[in-house]
């Protein structure tokens, strides 16, 4: 059996990693669309567009056995329309990181960070209303943490800097849990712990292995490696000793894409 | 008679605000790919076919007599192509940037900093060269600084320190001129005069006026303002008061370029 993971680029790489030391024996197929990166500045519907030639991509062409949008713009705004297209499972990562979030929380007080797209969907709030309507949730764009990451500024004092200066007003409205709603967000994961110890930091990555333990699904295959990525990118050389390890890469046409 | 500008994204409203203040009359029309944005960061092939299709556009809807690529990375990768497929004069960033900067630089001594794709097509370096042989020329890739000008962090103290981070080991090589490759980076133009004083800072939408005058086109037209995006933006929004005035705006979709 097979798990298709797409993202909008290579911050879902951070998935791809948990994912494939938990499933060993899962053959998994990653494909980050870098010529079209970031989805998280995009419209709606360029964003809805895109995740269907991704996730058709993956299906038609690998015959996936389930699928995780590991982008959580892609979630967002396009996962309840790959859920009507695909005869298979499809797995966003907002769900996953809000039930861990609601878990995690004492005090009710849940912040949640993402790329600009991300928060003003509103989709980690609907989600976390949903499983529990008291909670106060606090949200916050964090625009500059991926070029932060992308450039491999983790730790340094312009990271710290960045870090306080988004976080610092959700901390001063008492959060105890902090949702990292970008797939990027868990490279900056020990600066953040190290200027905020006390708070819970919930790693989408993370939920998402929870989330499939769950499903029960048999996910026995030769355990495969395959990346595919529309371009080339400074950010992915960065990226592949950190989280791929001998998978083989593999540069696909956008046309191959966009003619589905 | 009309001007076409087209950048890849938000940066070159920077070109267009110092083009529209000094050719009133000119009518102006710019076009912003803000749905592709960055090309930075996309391969030289993919480069190339953005830039062909913006260009066309431009040309075939509003019949521009002259056309400015106001990105520095398409102007890098894409200009001899656009210069042998239109019939109007093709104007880059980067070679009205270089004859300001061999002008400007009393120790030969000239830094260029751009995005990552901008330095490694080697462009500014090579038309430096050109004109003279003799410079001592240093670069560096600074791909913080777009995002931190559309976050519109520009004189905090997150500018100041990435300002520095990237800046610092030119200034130690001895440039006592800096070309900035970005049309983002004029925006970050008092926080590096800040830092660094005595450095001659060559601002290209400055040099493309002084380009455009030295050939002596008539300009008379109806004073015209329109700015075309391919996609809403969170920063086009950031830097409409900023840059745009009271020009007209309009969203057209992707697909009316990639049909041409």
């Amino acid at each position: 059996m097979s798990i298709g993971i797409f993202d909008s680029g290579i911050g879902g790489l951070t998935v791809f990693k948990e994912v494939a030391e938990n499933f060993p024996k899962a053959d998994i197929y990653y494909l980050g669309d870098t010529a079209r990166v970031p989805y998280g500045n995009k419209s709606k519907e360029t964003i809805i567009r895109y995740s269907i030639e991704c996730a058709t991509y993956l299906y038609h062409n690998f015959n996936v056995d389930v699928l995780i949008i590991a982008c959580n713009t892609a979630s967002s705004y396009a996962l309840d329309t790959l859920k009507k297209i695909l005869p298979i499972p499809v797995i966003g990562v907002v769900k996953p990181g809000a039930q861990v979030a609601v878990r995690y929380t004492k005090n009710k007080k849940v912040g949640v960070i993402g790329t600009v797209a991300t928060i003003r969907s509103g989709s980690y709030q609907q989600e976390l209303k949903q499983l529990n309507p008291d909670l106060e949730i606090h949200q916050k764009p964090c625009p500059l943490f991926v070029p932060l990451v992308e450039e491999g500024w983790i730790d340094n004092e312009i990271a710290k800097l960045t870090v306080k200066e988004y976080l610092q007003e959700l901390i001063d409205k008492g959060i105890d849990t902090l949702i990292l709603g970008c797939t990027h967000y868990p490279l900056l994961k020990n600066t953040i712990k190290e200027l905020y110890p006390h708070i819970n930091i919930v790693d989408s990555s993370i939920a998402i292995v929870e989330y499939i333990n769950n499903l029960k699904l048999d996910l026995n295959g030769n355990g495969k490696r395959h990346i595919l990525i529309t371009d080339e990118s400074h950010a992915f050389d960065n990226f592949r000793k950190l989280l791929i390890g001998d998978a083989k890469t593999e540069k696909i046409e956008l046309s191959d894409l966009c003619s589905l």
